[in-house]
């Protein structure tokens, strides 16, 4: 079972594994510089489907259809899938993994959910109530600038803070202990809103959750950014990961080159037009199961910190005024197994 | 920790305790049978607040405070919340909780979140990770009437299949295992589609999940209808409840009058006009933490089983000519702490 560390950390005792993991991208995605690490890329965006949204649910079917012929695993090897996505209701989660008979449990925390996923994966993994569970999101470039904004054909212009939506679903299979990459920990994040209104600028909306889940995990775990390889936020991009710099400086932690974005890894800004970066929940999903997962199961990252962050506003929150809450949930990820050697309080979990 | 039982069902070990609970309704629940049941009425439906969105995220507030204040709880006592409702990107829960500092998983399983959110604080409970947790899910007939179906203004006609949403609110607070009510066992359930298609006939969508999910639990605990003092359905209305007789009779499983349905018990059908029940996530929420729980509690009744069910479409799902999925998850509820005594594969769990 895990322990709480701290008021806000569970430490897992018997680390899960992440056993397999698959992500799939489309056209733009195909233009980025992770291209290669993608287990599948459909450049037709409609994945050969008559709807942007049938598209989307398409995306969490065949990434977790993928996940699983990796290891010859069926459906009914696992215990749950976690799912969940930016569509009103769902329903990118629910059509496209309604026909597989796994227990369904649904979750939405924006584009954090795969991190959520993950968290609630290796809750239940190493609380013994389940031996392999499944993490998957998606999103969708069409369904999310439909949805959020204005119909695509209206082509309005982004301004520089905006960020780009991925055509990508990211699925990881969590099951007992057996090799790495390991889950060492969670952190479950609180929402955390002060006042961002612009619709625009997610990644300021945000970073302030980022920084406090992260500095949780830090005063629960007595430890500081020098302890990790690598600190991967989930979709800030440019303007949010600046902010996250900002924020945890004045609190004491120097993140420097250690942190990372999924939304800054993605696409090239050069010669994308993606202005800020990238984003949506197939964002961190696709990026965390196509190149980090392999660099932790290989041992070149062994020690990371994965923090996926949830802008939860709706277009309707947004024209009644409201600011936009943020949320940030965190997994410590490993290369080593090192439950019985390390200390029980502080420092290199 | 919880121990697997069957294909679909998690026994716990130490059940854990429904610590406290609050509901929250307005006008036309104040009409209905379970009126005197609620801890909070508030007639005028707008809460006070300046949108119906913001009266839901009210409902939702107003109901953790509640439950806390009940055994004298803070925010931090609380180790995570699980919160969910039917609005696009949940804001119902995320704007609602966003001020408490409690740690936040958002779930949506639609009409069925509350039994989700019961079933994940049951299983953190048992596995030892989580001391307490809080379930919470909330529907308002306003919000959801001009996000499904037609701005409220515009007055159509609604067949004697549809239900009416539910402007309430439940929450639990889920701890160790002190008294009843015991959570004994929960089964998550798979998503179901049999085709229905028609977006005004909620219980027919839903009563194949309802069915699928009590059968794998009596299938896993060998159990049958008999052994219980009451299966209540969450808000399949008398269409769906019908069709769930008729399924599960088919499956050898006669029901009879131990089947009962928050949707039918919470308000009048004869003299409130609201065609075939109540619905909404607040419909099953509110009807067992007002009604039921009390009366598991003290002992009235001893053995049950809450299964909530949920309609995973969207408006774009129907408009895009796609069926309905359904999904229900089922909590074992009881007076009896008997983990001492009960056999461990089959009867009585």
């Amino acid at each position: 079972m895990s322990s709480k560390l701290g008021k806000y950390t569970y430490r897992m005792d018997n680390p899960p594994s992440v056993l397999a993991y698959a992500a799939i991208g489309s056209k733009k995605e195909s233009e980025g510089p992770l291209a290669s690490y993608f287990d599948i890329i459909n450049e037709d965006t409609t994945f050969g489907e008559k709807s942007w949204e049938k598209a989307e649910s398409r995306l969490q079917k065949d990434a977790v259809n993928k996940a699983l012929s990796k290891i010859q695993l069926s459906t009914g090897d696992i215990d749950c899938v976690f799912a969940g996505d930016l569509l009103n209701q769902c329903i990118g989660a629910t059509f496209g993994l309604r026909e597989m008979g796994i227990p369904f449990v649904g979750i939405y925390g924006a584009c954090s959910n795969m991190a959520e996923g993950l968290a609630l994966s290796a809750l239940m993994v190493d609380g013994g109530a389940m031996k392999k569970t499944i993490a998957v999101t998606s999103s969708h470039f069409c369904t999310a600038e439909r949805q959020y904004r204005f119909p695509l054909e209206y082509g309005g212009q982004r301004p520089l803070t905006a960020q780009w939506t991925v055509t990508g679903s990211g699925a990881a299979i969590v099951g007992e202990r057996v090799s790495p990459p390991y889950i060492k920990a969670v952190t479950l994040g609180c929402i955390e809103d002060l006042g961002i209104k612009d619709a625009n600028n997610m990644g300021a909306a945000m970073a302030p959750a980022a920084a406090a889940t992260i500095k949780r995990f830090f005063e629960d775990t007595c430890t500081v950014p020098d302890n990790y390889d690598l600190i991967l936020t989930g979709d800030l991009g440019q303007v949010g990961s600046d902010l996250l710099h900002q924020l945890l400086e004045r609190e004491g932690y120097h993140l420097g080159k250690k942190q990372a974005d999924c939304g800054l890894l993605i696409y090239d800004r050069e010669t994308q037009d993606v202005h800020a970066g990238g984003s949506g929940c197939g964002c961190s999903a696709s990026v965390l199961c196509s190149y980090i997962l392999p660099a932790v199961k290989d041992g070149r990252i062994k020690n990371m910190l994965f923090v996926a962050t949830g802008a939860l506003l709706s277009p309707t929150s947004v024209q009644q005024g409201e600011s936009i809450p943020g949320i940030a949930h965190l997994i410590h990820l490993s290369a080593d197994d090192d439950t019985k050697t390390r200390p029980s309080t502080a420092g290199g979990m």
